[in-house]
């Protein structure tokens, strides 16, 4: 589809000379017109003749309306006839309207009689364009009716869409059933809503100063659809642009700042519980091995390293500088950093924008632009980079390894992170304090982590994407490689700002981050525990090759709870072919249930969650396994345990890798047998049929969205 | 109001005579009209005279219908007008109408011209009843029309329904807002829709044999609620009752076989590894002082306690006994108990319903109800009572006495059950296997510990109710008193049954559940895990006096996602008074949030947690507090955990109790201090701060069941 660019153009700078907010009718016509947007056909009958020619050649019914300047209420006027149906009827429409007019308002200029297409039938539904603060250019669907505006069943996507996100907003309100043909009715034009959506997108994004766009209703019928009613809402203020240099210069600036090889700390201390020292003590004991630079005023060394008084005393180059002053103080530290030319500034001071002091971070903002320092914070806990063995932060130094970086906008949510990780043994490749994001934010991350080879996937905690735009094409990108995580915070403050149209009315800002996130391939999560589970799991759990997930379990109570965790988590339960039915029966008892789930029955041997579990692994039709472990003497937790683990090895060992998680069900003893399989690479829970299946279905959503499967 | 059951009986005589299942249009009609269901006006014409008449009375715009036995097809035959608006039209109606079907059938008899109230405006819903096969009778509301069948925005009540249930109901859909009139619409007449619900579910409840019912749609009106089509399915086979004793005897034989005087084991073995030998054990080694009877056919004791050939020849009264021999002995044994007069038997052994084996079970029923003894189970674990320090089960002892009491249909859950309580050191009184319920059920239960001293909370995982309708029952009384926590598990396995009427369509199993289950005032946990420290947390919690809760937090993160948690468990944030957010502001700095959250900031010493919280604890307008607690150097886990108890403990000796829970972010210190404030009666978790704020919304949705706030 080409659109005509320039017609529009011509309206808005005309819109702009007049210094209106709105457009006319006939000049969102205009713009519907360039971006091939059906509008009603319609004519200007200047005689009856004329009405009736055009009627005809428009098709019946129409409605006529009286086109008068000196008339606003043309329905009071009595200027408005619906329904008319033949060209006779529209002869005489022409006569009454003209005649109604004159009566209600003598001398009234009458420039004609307006020939309108009547649109009746098909499914009303909106078609909308809104500006986020976060992502810009949204597009909006939903169904119209004031019943859907009570039920905000209403999808969003980036402008501009493609056909396919068009496509996937159609089928992803609630009511897309209703759009399919219920109950009879022929199901509507997918193609032709999805069209406007992709035009009313392309015309939102190519002009930035369209803020608002409503098409309300647009009637999907069986043979194509048409916008009833155009709303557009223009700002010619431009957006505050946010700092974004290329992709390349990120992860200059990012690969020397997270795997520094010289790094100054502004405020060592030689002092026991200044933020100072604790910063030195991490680095050294954390065993960090790149060259240390503590800055102090006076002292000659700090912790057994020799101190400078200024960064640009320092002999060699040096990658990145933690900050450890009172914000007063940055500025001009930072102004050192930039002459001594390093590339990034970690910033743990607070005193900032979140206590109010918005001019320190602005002036702090302009030093760096200037000398091209990029900024972690302010108020941050700092950061820590396991292969560097790099703890550049106030807080406990963390050591287990792994594959898992994580990042917290709050530091309650990074000692969260810290908290967690040691405790469930969760090894990470970094942990990393974002703050109040006056740089470097989500999306920096992301792109380092993504080329980061011990980093397999990325967990964030974010409470307002500064830029969701750029964190959202990054994101897109990045988790076709690896699952991006995002727990979003301060989801449930909806509606704060006001609504100037229906389609803004619609927007809940937590509804465009849910969609923008999907649309960008993000896992959500949707509480902290979750967060940290999926971050803990994703990098253990290979990647499933089909949807088809098996549930073997001991306990039938704990089968049914795992089913209805597996729907919760839209996972499906595969429907299982009688050869492989008669397989499993092979191996349980009588009164066992195959089937899926496969209830092996509480009382078994260890041989027959051996043998089911082979099975399980071994078939090819099966993609992934949900085991439900139950206590019993005969078969207890830790020969469970062993017996699981060695199973799933022995297939790896022979290129069989599936994906599978378990719930264990019984007395504490199955605490050391989860620890064991998590070991092996197993996630595996006590006292919880729904963990363990959420961690599975997260990593389904991941391979999905990566069209790994 | 005050119905005509004659006139119905009258009706459904009739349609049993002629052994139909559907009532004719005219028979609804009685129905509807002895039970105050308004439905349109109608009259039948004998002449144009008559309709011209008639229809004016009735009151324009009126729908007229040719009324013919030979002319099924109205339509067809031409004989429907609708939107006749005179006198006038109405007479030339009538002969249309009666030419028109002449016409189409030469010959037909002429019954004369039926003139019906046309319905026009107002919102369409649907009010139905139907038969579940746990519930029995419900009734149903919902929108009408094809989007909310699409989306099944329905709710449900038992039948009979109060008029507080019915406008509960009408509030209870998401799309409620229409009804009560958006864009300017005039709402619905909320009475006159609640008058039909009461009306329908009387009906329904009165008469067993009405299996559905169908108003669809009814038009709500500002003025009134008319219904336009009326649907009525009968069954004159009745439903297969089940056994339910009098309060009293369920609370008679219940007291004796849950605190036993003298409990004898059928089965019990002197070897090692048997289940008779393992319930001996545990019963020994538990610690019950009660008698002990071995039953053995031929050994003379059995650990020491002497063995006996049959329960017949113990010399004094038992209470209950244990069954722990194969299924096909079970029924022999049952007998000797029967005439022992044993009013309970706790049956361990599989092999019954559960394997197929329906037979083998509805003989040991037979043998029970001619005996009056009540059955646990078959295929349980048994039962604990921890008060009498009785372990009647072959699984491992358990003595942590509290004040919970858990029940499990499953065996598998019941030891999750076991495991978690060790594993949390949650206090229990009882912990229950229900199994096949091939007798005792939840609501057996629930009688027993709603007298119990011992118990202050029950949770109970639930596959299916047999007797939905006796458990309701029985839960709402309960629930008045100590809350009652419902996992309903296979909640995802909906629309089994096969759709016969709009309303049954509607009718998802689980939803009817949820909604029951609501109404009954149970408190539904959702997983597992949520069931499990629902029980955990809800006895140590103190009622709150109202909906105001305050969060304070260290940590400004984790304050907004325990605000989120509030939104999403229905807790209401106080809005701060000006008073009492000047009198936080004096404990906390300049930069700290006061309003709600209260964010005392990260780097405070613990005078300014020992502050706030204080003045949380005494100011009578905040009703529930949640504390936030941030990990740092200044203030560390323990002592954080400390001053929170001391004040909370000082607080409670001057009368003042208050929930309190905490999420606590850190180190991996913070484990010990969660115990320690669980010690304390402060529900307190790390690393989450979702499931401090669901267990808080447990307590509340409780409280407000129970009309308490």
């Amino acid at each position: 589809m080409s659109y005509d660019r320039a017609s529009v153009r011509q309206v808005l700078d005309r819109v702009k000379a007049d210094k209106r907010a709105a457009l006319t009718p006939a000049e969102s016509k205009v713009l519907c017109d360039a971006y091939g947007i059906p509008l009603p056909r319609e004519a200007l009958a200047a005689s009856a003749q004329d009405a009736a020619r055009m009627a005809a050649e428009i098709g019946f019914p129409v409605v006529m309306k009286i086109v008068s300047p000196d008339i606003l209420h043309k329905t009071d006027a009595g200027g408005v006839i619906v329904g008319v149906k033949t060209a006779a009827e529209a002869e005489q429409a022409y006569q009454t309207v003209v005649r109604s007019a004159a009566a209600y308002k003598p001398g009234a200029k009458i420039a004609g009689v307006q020939i309108q297409q009547m649109l009746t039938g098909g499914q009303e539904v909106i078609v909308g364009a809104l500006t986020d603060p976060s992502f810009g250019k949204v597009v909006a669907f939903g169904l119209g009716g004031v019943l859907v505006e009570v039920l905000k069943d209403v999808t969003f996507r980036l402008a501009p869409a493609t056909e396919a996100d068009a496509l996937s907003m159609i089928d992803g309100i609630a009511a897309a059933e209703i759009l399919r043909g219920v109950r009879g009715a022929p199901p509507a034009d997918r193609n032709a809503i999805a069209r406007i959506i992709v035009a009313v997108s392309n015309l939102a994004a190519d002009f930035p100063e369209i803020t608002e766009l409503d098409l309300n209703p647009v009637f999907a019928r069986p043979d194509g659809a048409i916008a009833a009613d155009v709303r557009i809402l223009i700002d010619f203020a431009p957006p505050k642009e946010r700092y974004r240099p290329s992709q390349e210069e990120i992860l200059r600036a990012m690969n020397r700042i997270m795997q520094p090889d010289a790094v100054a700390v502004i405020g060592a201390s030689p002092e026991d519980g200044k933020i100072g020292n604790s910063v030195m003590k991490n680095l050294i004991n954390g065993g960090y091995q790149g060259a240390i630079y503590p800055i102090h005023p006076k002292v000659a060394e700090v912790l057994g390293q020799r101190a400078y008084k200024s960064v640009k005393d320092i002999p060699g180059p040096v990658d990145v500088a933690v900050f450890a002053i009172p914000a007063p103080l940055v500025a001009g530290a930072l102004k050192e950093c930039g002459e001594k030319q390093i590339p990034g500034a970690v910033l743990i001071p607070s005193g900032f924008a979140e206590t109010g002091n918005v001019e320190l971070q602005d002036q702090i903002v302009a030093v760096a632009r200037e000398y091209n320092v990029r900024l972690m914070g302010p108020n941050i806990y700092g950061f820590y980079y396991t292969p560097k063995n790099l703890c550049a932060t106030f807080c406990t130094p963390y050591d287990v390894k792994g594959k898992a970086a994580l990042s917290s906008q709050s530091g309650g949510v990074g000692m969260a992170i810290i908290g967690f990780s040691r405790s469930a043994k969760m090894g990470v490749s970094a942990i990393v304090g974002l703050g109040n994001k006056s740089d470097i934010d989500e999306d920096d991350l992301l792109t380092f982590f993504e080329q980061d080879p011990n980093t397999q996937v990325v967990a964030m905690h974010v409470e307002d994407l500064k830029d969701g735009r750029s964190f959202a094409e990054v994101a897109r990108r990045v988790s076709k490689k690896k699952p991006v995580i995002v727990l979003k915070a301060g989801r449930t403050a909806m509606g704060a700002r006001a609504a100037q149209s229906h389609t803004a009315a619609l927007a809940g800002n937590d509804r465009i981050y849910d969609d923008v996130l999907r649309q960008s391939g993000v896992v959500r999560a949707m509480s902290l525990n979750d967060m940290l589970e999926f971050a803990r799991c994703l990098p253990i759990l290979p990647t499933p090759k089909g949807e088809n997930v098996l549930i073997i379990t001991g306990a039938g109570g704990s089968g049914v709870l795992l089913s209805d965790a597996c729907v919760d988590n839209g996972l499906k339960l595969m429907a299982m072919p009688p050869d492989l039915d008669a397989a499993f029966r092979k191996f349980i008892p009588p009164f066992g249930a195959a089937g899926n789930p496969v209830d092996i029955t509480g009382g078994e041997p260890p041989t027959t969650y051996q043998n089911t579990i082979k099975l399980g692994l071994e078939d090819p039709r099966i993609h992934a396994l949900i085991l439900g472990y139950w206590h019993t003497i005969i078969t207890p937790p830790m020969v469970f345990a062993r017996l699981a683990s060695e199973a799933i090895e022995e297939a790896r060992a022979r290129g069989i890798d599936k994906p599978v998680v378990a719930s264990l069900v019984g007395d504490v003893e199955v605490e050391q047998a989860c620890a064991y399989l998590f070991d092996h690479g197993i996630p595996a829970y006590a006292y919880t049929t729904e963990k363990p299946v959420a961690v599975l279905g997260a990593k389904y959503r991941w391979a999905r969205s990566a069209t790994l499967i």
